[in-house]
Order: structure tokens, then sequence, then C-alpha cells
């Protein structure tokens, strides 16, 4: 799908932003509907937000990702602040000794497509329309930037109460080790300023477009509700999207641990599934969709992504409950994840499914 | 006991220094072996450290102590190389902008206070004749420091892969609960730098004439096991101690659990005790002593010490077994402990023991 370049956010546009970075965040990266809230609020003391293409950018700027870190359920009940996530900018500003030019989301889902709007808004600063993942993945390491071997670090945490760390470590992953311990000693949730980059790093990592395709991608479920179609078709048709099952959640179960939302869900079949079921299974976003019998119908790093079957309203997977009746759609990931080394970082392995990674193109063919 | 004044800490100093450490460390503070290894290799490279008396330093002075964190247990396993705590005083100095003027021992006990004085000598920087603790507890909010409202933070660690954070929390506790999750992450045990300060906090603050009071009793240890006679008499006399109990280990339990070697003894009576028996709790420290009814003999924050029933050798948490033959010794904490602020930071409620506390002397009459 080629999206419409994004030139700036305004207030009327997180409505849509919120729709498509939910559907985009396959399951996870936060509740939509929080981030929202907070990137109204600081557009609307502010004003709107510039969205630059990341070729603009001198190679010497300096560049920052903002985000929340923690598990959905608990930034359900840990409403974030407009301030800290600014705080953790500025913390980060102050030891580098600079100020940043731009910041960017880490991901394209749910609150951590709106955060970063809200950060740019307060801060005055552009936002790049482009994201390190090209959907939400649950851990930091998982991004471009890993890949071009930029480090996360150093990388500042913080939260609620005034608490703020700086962390310096031997590679990505161990930035993620660390900083989820911390998420956890901080209640479940900080927010977190990390991967510093310079322009020309920028553009050498960053996944463009996502802030526009994110807003298409909201645009078109909002037109399509308005019309009283499911935009599961246009979509569908839109974004090369794959339909993999249609039916109701029969059984969910969840917990977190580790700093993050674990679990499964059965799904039992309606219409021409009647009679199948699926599981999906979740770490924050959706993994993994196999059969009862263990045939996988879809895999990270490929999408996920849930839509109610009646209003087309991307479900993630804090939301899911019993009786849900939903469309579950599979999209191609970002080509970049399907590498040898996107697999190490993102595929089921890491994950701990004990599957050889299959395109879904491949798995509905 | 009035030690005389240490001036200089030479490599002969450093049996001494380890043999007193592990005395007045209560079980804890880590392994005094190791770290004498670490300040002798140290001295016997970079010369001898200066002791300085704390009045003597300029109050705009910058003091800070270092040390090892996490359980005892770990650090067994997991040698310090000696730069690791030399990077964290260093990182921390690079966070400040500027360099330390003398080092101290947050505690006096075992390996953490010899530790300061490797990086001491790797450093060139005197270290001062006192401590946070005038004894080993196990959490780093557990300071002289904290009574006088000074914060830990901007605290540093680093670990031996090269990992390091800085942190700034709000309070000591929280300090002490960010930091606990870290070590842990860290494997078990990190070097930290922490408790910044100025000359003028550090005389107000600081436990007076630490070191020398080691020195002292590690040479009392030294000089009665060379004529044969167990330490125990002498140390009994000079420290104005109450010996509690001696026995024989019969149970050990021990678990490393939340970054803490946590765990219960008991010990059953030889001797003048024969046919008692004395139940010990630790959490790296030893914290309490009562008899199987309940009766407390000694508590937290009074010191109790073990030393070998027939060598005198002082005995950690960590090597107690079963069979041991021991003596139980008690010791009055420094004053300031007794204070209603001290026992909310160290007395036998905040360690979860439902014990009102009561002085040894008072428990020894």
């Amino acid at each position: 799908m080629v999206a419409p370049a994004m030139t700036m956010i305004h207030l009327e546009d997180m409505e849509n932003i919120a729709l498509g970075g939910a559907f985009l965040g396959t399951g996870g990266g936060g509740d939509p509907y929080i981030g929202k809230l907070m990137a109204r609020q600081a557009i609307a003391a502010n004003g709107p937000v510039k969205v630059i293409d990341v070729e603009t950018l001198p190679d010497d700027a300096l560049v920052v990702p903002v985000a929340m870190m923690g598990a959905p359920t608990v930034m359900l009940e840990k409403l974030p602040q407009g301030g800290e996530a600014l705080s953790a900018l500025e913390s980060l500003q102050n030891y580098l000794g600079r100020k940043a030019d731009a910041v960017f989301c880490i991901e394209a889902g749910g609150l951590n497509s709106t955060i970063p709007i809200a950060v740019a808004a307060s801060a005055g600063l552009p936002i790049i329309d482009g994201d390190g993942m090209g959907r939400a993945f649950p851990e930091l390491q998982m991004v471009s930037m890993t890949m071009h071997q930029i480090a996360a670090c150093p990388m500042v945490m913080a939260d609620e109460k005034g608490n703020s760390l700086v962390l310096n470590t031997v590679d990505n992953l161990s930035t993620e080790k660390f900083a989820r311990v911390i998420t956890v000693e901080m209640g479940g949730a900080g927010l977190i300023a990390l991967y510093p980059m310079s322009g020309a790093q920028a553009k050498q990592s960053i996944l463009k477009g996502s802030m526009s395709l994110i807003n298409a991608i909201g645009r078109i479920i909002h037109e399509e509700q308005s019309a009283n179609r499911n935009p599961a078709d246009k979509l569908s048709r839109e974004l090369k999207g794959i339909r993999i099952f249609e039916g109701r959640v029969k059984d969910v179960e969840r917990r977190t641990e580790g700093g993050f939302a674990r679990g499964k869900c059965s799904i039992e079949g309606l219409g021409k599934d009647q009679g199948q079921e699926l599981r999906l299974h979740f770490q924050n976003e959706f993994l993994l969709a196999e059969t009862p019998e263990g045939e996988p119908r879809a895999m990270t790093p490929d999408l996920i992504c849930l839509l109610d079957l009646e209003t087309g309203q991307p479900i993630t997977t804090e939301q899911m409950r019993y009786g849900f009746r939903i469309i579950v759609f599979g999209l191609p990931c970002n080509p970049q994840w399907r590498s040898k080394h996107g697999l190490e970082l993102v595929g089921p392995g890491y994950f701990g499914y004990d599957k050889e990674y299959r395109p879904i193109e491949e798995l509905a063919s």
C-alpha cells in the first residue's frame, strides 16, 4: 500500500493514528486510547507536530526514539503522565550534553506510536515518518537499529515517581535484560529514551513511512466503519493481507510475568471456518497462530492482527475476552526480518516456539 | 576498645585487615580471602595506601565509598577483577565531572572492607578511617549516611562484562530496590560506587575509626592464634563482647533469593551450654540469635559474630557447615543504630522478625 505522506499531525489526526497503530500493533504496543489522550493533550497545548522524511535530516543530527516499556496490562492501570516520557528524553539529552533534533517511534503500534507524538509536541521537535520495527515486538533489541549495529545505549528509563536510570550495556540484548528487570521494579512499566543516533544512522536503519501507513490504515478503518462496512475487505486488498480465520474466542489464558503479558487464546471457527479451531500465542504481541494439531497458519515476524468481526475495530491482547467474535489477519513483515539475522532476533525460535519460520504467503497457499 | 590509628596500609597489613573484617562482618560482607588478594595485588603494583582521618579533609572534597553488592555465595564463584570496582568509581567520576579525593568502606566487613583498599591503591587515593555501618548490613540504605539525609545517588553499578548503570532514585530505599534487581541480572553481584558526598557531609556522617578497629581486631586474632590461644577471651575483654553460646552446628538451611543469601542454622550446645540449642537467622549477615522457644539472645542491629571454637578463626554465613564447632559472640552496635530512625532502618522489624529490639547488654543480664 502506498500511503500518502503525512506532513503534519493535527489534533484530529490522532483518531486515525490510534486506530492504525492498534491494528499494526499486532495486539500489543499498549492501549492506543491512552496514547491518543496524551498526544491530543500535548498537541492542544503546544500545537501540531511536524512529520519529516528521515532523508531531510543532516547526517550529524541527533535522533532519539522514545517509548513506554512494560506489560500492556500494567500500562492500562498505570496511566502515564505526559511529563515522564519527556523527562526520559531530557535526562538522555543531559547525559549526552546535547539536544535532540527529532524523535521517532521505536515501534509502529498502539501506545508507542502515539507517545512520541506527545513528546514531540511538548518538546517542539519534529517526528520522523518511520519506526524501528514496522509493527510492534515485545523486546527492545528487536529493532532495525540492532540489524544495523546501532547501540540501544546510552538509554534512560524514568518512572512517574521521579526515579531515573542511565544504562550502558555491552550489547542490545543486555540492554533489554537490564531494562526489563528495572521495568518490573518500576511497577511494571517505565518511560524510555534510547538508541540515540546520528541522522546518518537513522537514514540507514529506520523503516520508512510507518506514520503515514498507520494514518492511512486508521483512515480506512474509520471510513469503512462510518459507511457501515467491515474494514476487513478493504484492508485486505490494500495491505495484501491474508484473512486467516474467523471465529469466536472461547478461552483466554493470560499472565503477567517477567515484565511481559504472556498467554494464549483459542478461537472456534464461524462461517467458512465453522468446526475448526485456531490457537493464538502472545507475548505482549500475537506471535503464532496455529491449529490445535500444531500446524502454523502465521508466525512471527509476520504480523498477526485481529479485528472485531462486527465493528472492524482492532483488538489488542489485553482487550480480548471470552465471546469476542473476530477476524484474524496475517500480513507479511518487512523483508529485512526474514533475513538470517532478522529471524535470529524475532523468529519463532527466539520466542521458544519449536518451529521453523515459514512466510505467511507460503502457509496460506 | 581504643585501637591505635592506622596511617598507612602496607602489603603485610592485609592479613590482619581481612581477619578483623571477617569478624566485624558478622558473617557477611563477602569472603575476606578474595578481598585480601585483590588489595594485595593492587598495593604490590601501586604502593601502600594512606589512611586519613575524615577531619583532615576539606569541606568541599569529594568522597565516595566503593563496594561489591550481592549475595556472598555468588561472590565466591564470581571472583571480582580489581578493575571493575575502579571502573565503577571512574564512571561515577565521569558522570559527576569531577575526581574523588578519597574513598572509604561502606561497611566494616569482609570483602567490602578490602575492596576500597584495592581501589584506593589503584586510583592513588587515600582511604578514610571510617565506614557507614560499623559492621556489615545486607542492604545499601542501611548506612549512617541515610540517617544524615545523604543520598545514595547518583550511584554507579558495573559488572565484569562491561555493563554499567547510573541510578538516580527518589530515596535510598528505592536505590536499594533498583540496585538489587540489577545485581541479580548481573549474575548475583556487581561493583558499586555511590553516596558521593562532600567532605563536610563525610565528617558529619561517617562512623570513625573502623579501619583501625578492624586492623586491631585482626591483630588480636592473629597474635592469639600464633600463641595457640583462642582469641575469644581477649576479644571479649577488649571489645566488651558477650559470649552468647558455644556449640556445634547441627543444621544449616541456606538459599540465594532476591539477590541475598538467606537462611538459618541450629547449634547444639557444648561445654556449659550442653543440652541447650541456639538458632541463628541470617540475610547475608547474622541478624538474630534465639532459643528454639523464640527467646532472643542477640538481635540486629547488635553484632552477632562467630569464631571457630578451636582456631578462633571468624566464620562467615557462607563457610558455615554441619559439624563446625563455634563460639557465638554478641557486640553492642554503634549507639546511633539504637535510635528510633536507626531501628526503623535496621531493627528486627525491618527484617521481618516479629520482635521488639532489646539491647544485647539487657538480654545477657
